[in-house]
């Protein structure tokens, strides 16, 4: 299991998503993966810089960490990068004034942003708040504006909760889009600028930092696309049929993130 | 005005799409366009032969026809031709058992077929059906299947109601299709299968026909894709960008369906 892995050796830090790797999201707040809080422990003792990157929006990334927190794992909010922080900031450096199709959790991270006459729309993770009224209200507002503007926090295609597999925001955008005839601007992964977001908060150039994900075009091929390495665990929302996706290849596969700690550690 | 419609002398029958060019659509039943009853009266009295080419699945086809006489028209089922059927045809011949994501009053033409174990999803315009949950399980079927198989009840972006736009099908159809990385199989226009059909009802070959619609892409694209004449007409969705739609140039314009029948039976 250890061959090949001779590239982790000069590896300086670890960028890893959250949902699928180090819990199982669900309606009950979700539960722990085994051995995954362990992990983000043993990452920490070795030295090795740590980054979370989550295409999360169901909350604000305070309330997020401190359910993280309360399932054992030792983070803080500095530690998380997310799409709504990332978001407002681009709200506010092009002066857009949105209206928010996002969860109900979310909408304070959008607290200081005017909303009135909106020229954009921001979609988020908004599950229950994804109703036939909302989804109409958002249409009419891009279709109705001289150049519509959609802002999609991720474009995952679904995602795994303790009860099973649900749409994810990747879904409602492409709705939006072609009802629309727009192209959304994704902020999260796996846009680039998402991932060198998170590469500078972790302080790492891509070339000395490994991302660990279950997604395999979010999180394997944009860290890839960025210069990463990149491992897929197979947890979460992973399927066998990954790994013959036509485009995408890990450079390695691991059961799950305590394996990939594992062995990581072992190559330093 | 009518400079250049000499083509239209040769027309031995007219296929006429409903919504928004003999009536707009609405939770109240709708409300007839100006001129559309005395314009079917009209084609009948001239001889022409006549078809209603729809896409509309909110409710059966008896129920619908019922509903457009109620509001003045003279027409039959069988003078109008809808996916549902068509669809129902098409699920018997190749032995599908539908999972079904349509409007309640839909549910009854594919009252013949089974429908446990279902091994494929079909999409209508479900409306308000069209909740979170009922999406959530028709992606899992789907995405649950050893080959998913999608069958969509047209793919239209969007219709216009008396309360304003609502998207159509064709956005939920892209959303599924994203998610579980199948390709919708069309039944209803813009379909050449599904044009064939109308025609064959007709009795006219296509370049003996004329579609009159007011959906540039499904009706006019999809008329002129079979070898027919195509007129846009100015009422329901139709937005004056469609004036410079990058693909598809309707035979002419007209602005309503009373303005079409005048010129065409000028012609004759």
């Amino acid at each position: 299991a250890m061959a090949g892995w001779g590239w982790a050796r000069t590896v300086r830090g670890l960028l890893l998503d959250i949902s699928g790797v180090l819990y199982d999201s669900g309606a009950d707040g979700g539960v722990p993966i085994a051995g995954s809080a362990e992990a983000v422990r043993r990452i920490k003792a070795s030295g090795l810089k740590l980054q979370l990157c989550t295409n999360e929006t169901q909350a604000t990334r305070e309330n997020f960490v401190r359910k993280l927190q309360g399932l054992g794992f030792d983070i803080s909010v500095a530690e998380v990068t997310a799409p709504a922080p990332a978001a407002c900031r681009l709200l506010k450096e092009r002066g857009l004034t949105p209206h928010l199709l996002v969860h109900d959790d979310l909408v304070s991270e959008f607290a200081e942003l005017d909303k009135t006459n909106p020229n954009c729309v921001v979609l988020g993770d908004a599950a229950e708040n994804f109703t036939y009224a909302n989804l109409n209200e958002a249409f009419r507002l891009l279709i109705g504006m001289e150049k519509p503007v959609l802002i999609s926090l991720g474009k995952g295609r679904y995602y795994k909760e303790t009860d099973g597999l649900k749409l994810d925001v990747g879904a409602y955008m492409k709705a939006l889009e072609y009802a629309c005839d727009v192209q959304a601007e994704v902020v999260g992964k796996p846009a680039k600028s998402f991932f060198e977001s998170a590469l500078a908060e972790l302080g790492v150039p891509p070339e000395q930092a490994i991302m660990i994900g279950d997604d395999i075009v979010n999180d394997v091929g944009g860290a890839q696309q960025c210069g990463m390495r990149a491992l897929q665990v197979r947890t979460g929302k992973y399927r066998p049929s990954d790994e013959n996706h036509p485009k995408v290849k890990p450079d390695a596969y691991v059961n799950n993130l305590a394996e990939a700690v594992d062995i990581i550690l072992q190559q330093l």
